[in-house]
């Protein structure tokens, strides 16, 4: 059903004039950006791809990333030529409309939302990956800009691709030379991409981009390379077609006038009374993948001593051999972080991410678009690197996507402040809609692997490096949004909130107070996200103070996350790292900072002034 | 002066044993990451770099960046050897000792703290950069390993250094083949990394990285390149010279055993004994830099609109114009973060960077070890993409690093959320030590960038897209850890805590409910780190209850900051974003996710019972 060329230009033209249009309409937007890649979009819609207009879920079919999410008028005006949305054009950017200033996927044909530069290619291997590992079909494209291509994510995108012999992936780069606030860092010198990503292990097509001749060539060059995956590097104008906004500075999210400015622009585009009717093509259909639900039975003893990293491997490896749509990735920490377990369970569902976490989490990201579970695992503090990504995929809304830090805060120990993490709390409780949650002991940590894996969205699982005693049953059940008050009598004079490592330095305390004849309650705030606040302001009102305790800075983590919920009710202390932390032996550090056995002590008699 | 062959090779023997033994006695450590790169080592100190063994202040010389900086022990090593340090090596991890796990400036030979990968050669950048701006001969060494080449930021790096020609810049691959947790993704494919270098316009040179000729000559072609950086791709064996550790998987990060075993790897290194002293070699001193104070003069009118960040950038090129040591980095927002205003006024001290975010703040580290005053701009939700250099940076303790991160919050409108930054001040409060700001018009904008310049450390500023009204004086001061009280009677009821657009939105709502007969104070909380405990309290006691509003998560900004320092005097309502946000106008969103003038009122009359 492949359209002649010459209606492909022609629809190249009809996109450029939507792009025109709505922007002018909406007031903001780039309709310049939307131009360069015209006729890429064109043919990729109209020519290229196999998709189900009627069907946005993508199953047997290719699919599309806007790694430009700038550029999102032309996918909406694709999209609704295409016939696969019915929304109206004219409401972009408004409020309500699922047609946003950049793509997300209020629009159900985006998958991962884009706007933030420089991580398309990686959400679109993680669906390349996946979909090879369910043995389906539909190929994946990813269109970007060569502003972006200066993101380093970019080429762990590209390095992962190669290595994993994605020939199911293709990147399509608009070099239009121009960026935002000028002009791109190599311009129009399209070898500069073509030698990089050759060197990154890809084969690579040089092209016109506005020749929907010499793209199509590419396209079907790219479709029959096998073994590595495949980038069509497009020299493209910005602006392309009319003559008041091609290749000129000063047009970067700038949008053309109503009126004669833009029926100037619209004339200029010539014939775009074009329309195509897309019949669907799909690919024969991937075997069904088995089903399995996420359950698992904790075997600890009272009071063995077992990290929760471990827990953590152990959880995830009981997990794959019960849930085949469970996958694991790492940062080459699976050996720290346990999660070498499931790569022991099932290899061919460990995905190793090597040192390159930005990309680990895209990828994770695409695998959650394909219907995987995905738990991405490092060191906490190394997750810092893919803040970005994790603040997009939050805007993804992913079914699944698990992350696991391990290392947590200063009872690492000597390694030393770079591999502490003490910001990893408030990182994760910022970002809209996810899920934080803290064991303390083996036990609860296999149960919140458990929780995570039935919990849709983000949900960060906070692990720590020493060995822990083992506080509960293994029956417990730890719901989301509650908390486990492990000590309380009705004399209680003041209340710990612990979690994690400080849970069992709030225990040593609560003993030593005892034995001064000081009763304080203890609070395990396993779920911190969502709070217990119920149980918290139950408490404050009981007892005359509370005091907090985290391995993690005093900002934005349990204590305040706490005085937010119980101000009003009792005064807050809040113990934690304020210090920029040094080498030492953990209890040397938990010491030094205050968040030791007897730091909690001295901190609940002093806020009871004794 | 130069060392024989077979001496640098002894040396390079000796480096081994010093980092075999001194693991061995602290217990942990990677000593195998360091016997990879002895002879590198060897050679770079003991004839390649030209330093003053007494001074560690790099001026004049040239200077050494341990990327792979779990390879510590072979730096303090050598700096003990060099007679650069006198510290006990046998201190290796030990609390207060400078020799910590990971190097951090603690000891005065470390110009930035190293430890997560893949970061060392942007601060190296910067540093040669920094050196071409003022004049200055001396090079700059950055060592990795293979493993974080996997980090896209080494490319962002890489790049950097070729577009901008920093021939003074070189940097050693020690491609040892083992990973942390299995082989790194090229292992001894060599050819792969010097490709790459290639594409990314460095020139290479592939060598053996235990002959101690081939890395002379390498370095010697290093110093004799110019227009571009060079690379030194050397193929080298963890744990080599020791039998049972070389080139064997299962030894990373893991120490031998004192007793027999050590004996036993250092019997195998053969002779130890070499000594080597070292005479300072230095360069012709650089030009003297003529100083400066940042001192600056606003110039608005009461009720004039003014964008934050258009104060930001009118101040950021007053500064420039009266203090040669600031400089400016953008990541190709010039145009809204008004960054572009220094260049206009010192095109010579503004650094494009792109869009690679984390290139651009390890640069800017590089420049302030170089004794500038770096400002580093982009949108505030782009910072994200760099919170793992911007807490390494802070373990660097810089003497200056100003952040500013624009277009905050959902009252940037249309663009939608991914362009929102809503986690920046929990990101950053998060952060050791560092000062968080965030100015409501002009002058406080103006005034806190002045601010900024002075105050030591990682600095924070966030600014706002759309334009505000002035609310203060020219001459207005804004010390750091105080704020603002704006409205304030000795009837009020509430207290109001806002920070930058919605201190109007405050405003607005204290008019509205003064107009209902309700007095509220309203407090500017522009300093929102180090926080104005004192004035809060009082606000607290005075008033029967706290509403604090800002446009930002409610987790980790300024509502927490503000519940911690109260909780106990005074109940707290945070108003902030607690749902994703969508695209639509500044006014839309404020009211949707209640931070406008209606909702703050609302909430003030809510937590009074009205």
């Amino acid at each position: 059903m492949s359209a002649d060329l010459a209606t492909l230009a022609r629809m190249a033209q009809k996109l450029r004039r939507h792009s025109l249009e709505t922007t002018a309409e909406a007031g903001s937007g780039h309709p310049t950006s939307c131009m360069s890649c015209a006729e890429i979009v064109s043919v990729l819609f109209f020519d290229e791809m196999r998709f189900d207009p009627k069907d946005p879920s993508g199953r047997d079919q290719d699919v599309f990333v806007l790694s430009k999410g700038h550029a999102a008028p032309i996918l909406w005006a694709a999209l609704k030529e295409a016939g696969a949305i019915d929304d109206d054009l004219m409401s972009l950017r408004r409020l309500g409309s699922p047609l946003e200033g950049h793509p997300t996927p209020t629009c159900p044909w985006v998958r991962v939302a884009t706007g933030s530069l420089g991580q398309g290619v990686s959400a679109a291997a993680g669906m390349a990956l996946g979909r090879r590992l369910d043995g389906s079909r539909g190929r994946v494209y990813a269109l970007l800009g060569d502003g972006e291509a200066a993101e380093g994510a970019v080429w762990e995108a590209a390095q992962f691709a190669s290595f994993n012999r994605l020939d199911n992936l293709c990147a399509v780069l608009d070099a239009n030379r121009l960026g935002q606030s000028g002009p791109t860092m190599y311009q129009h010198d399209t070898a500069v991409y073509a030698d990089r990503f050759r060197a990154f292990g890809w084969d690579v097509a040089v092209v016109d981009g506005h020749d929907v001749a010499a793209l199509r060539a590419a396209f079907a060059k790219a479709r029959a390379t096998s073994g590595r995956p495949f980038a069509v590097v497009a020299r493209t104008l910005k602006g392309k077609g009319v003559s008041f906004l091609e290749n000129k500075e000063g047009w970067h999210g700038k949008t053309v006038k109503k009126g004669e400015e833009l029926a100037k622009a619209v004339g200029e585009l010539g014939d775009t009374g074009v329309t195509l009717s897309l019949e669907a093509r799909r690919y024969e259909p991937a075997p069904a993948r088995p089903g399995g639900e996420p359950v698992l039975d904790p075997d600890y003893r009272l009071g063995q001593e077992v990290a929760t990293r471990e827990a953590y491997g152990t959880a995830l490896a009981k997990l794959a051999r019960v849930c085949p749509d469970v996958v694991a990735l790492d940062g080459d920490t699976k050996n720290s972080t346990f999660s070498e377990r499931l790569k022991e369970a099932a290899p061919e569902r460990f995905v190793e991410g090597y040192i390159a976490e930005q990309n680990m989490i895209g990828v994770a990201l695409g695998l959650s678009t394909e219907g995987k579970i995905p738990f991405a695992s490092t060191f906490a503090c190394f997750l810092t690197r893919a803040y970005d990504f994790i603040r997009m995929a939050s805007y993804s809304r992913p079914s699944h996507l698990v992350l696991c830090g391990s290392h947590a805060g200063v009872s690492i120990g000597e390694d030393g402040p770079s591999q502490m993490a003490l910001e990893d709390l408030a990182m994760m409780r910022a970002i809209a809609g996810a899920t934080v949650l803290y064991p303390s002991d083996a036990v609860s940590g296999e149960r919140l692997v458990e929780q995570a894996a039935r919990t849709a969205g983000i949900v960060y699982i906070r692990t720590s490096r020493p060995k822990t005693k083992v506080l509960y049953a293994n029956e417990e059940y730890f719901p989301l949004g509650q908390s486990k008050t492990l000590r309380a009598s009705a004399g209680d004079r003041a209340t710990i909130v612990a979690a994690g490592v400080t849970v069992h330095e709030a225990l040593a305390a609560h003993e030593a107070l005892a034995k001064q004849g000081l009763a304080v309650r203890v609070i395990d705030l396993y779920s911190v996200k969502p709070i217990d606040a119920e149980t918290l302001r139950k408490a404050a009102s009981d007892t005359k103070a509370i005091v907090t305790v985290e391995d993690h800075s005093v900002c934005g983590g349990i204590g305040e996350a706490v005085a937010a919920v119980v101000a009003g009710f009792a005064p807050v202390t809040t113990l934690g790292i304020r210090e920029m932390p040094r080498s030492g032996t953990p209890r040397e550090l938990l010491a030094a900072h205050g968040i030791d056995a007897a730091a909690i002590a001295a901190a609940v008699r002093r806020a009871l002034g004794r």
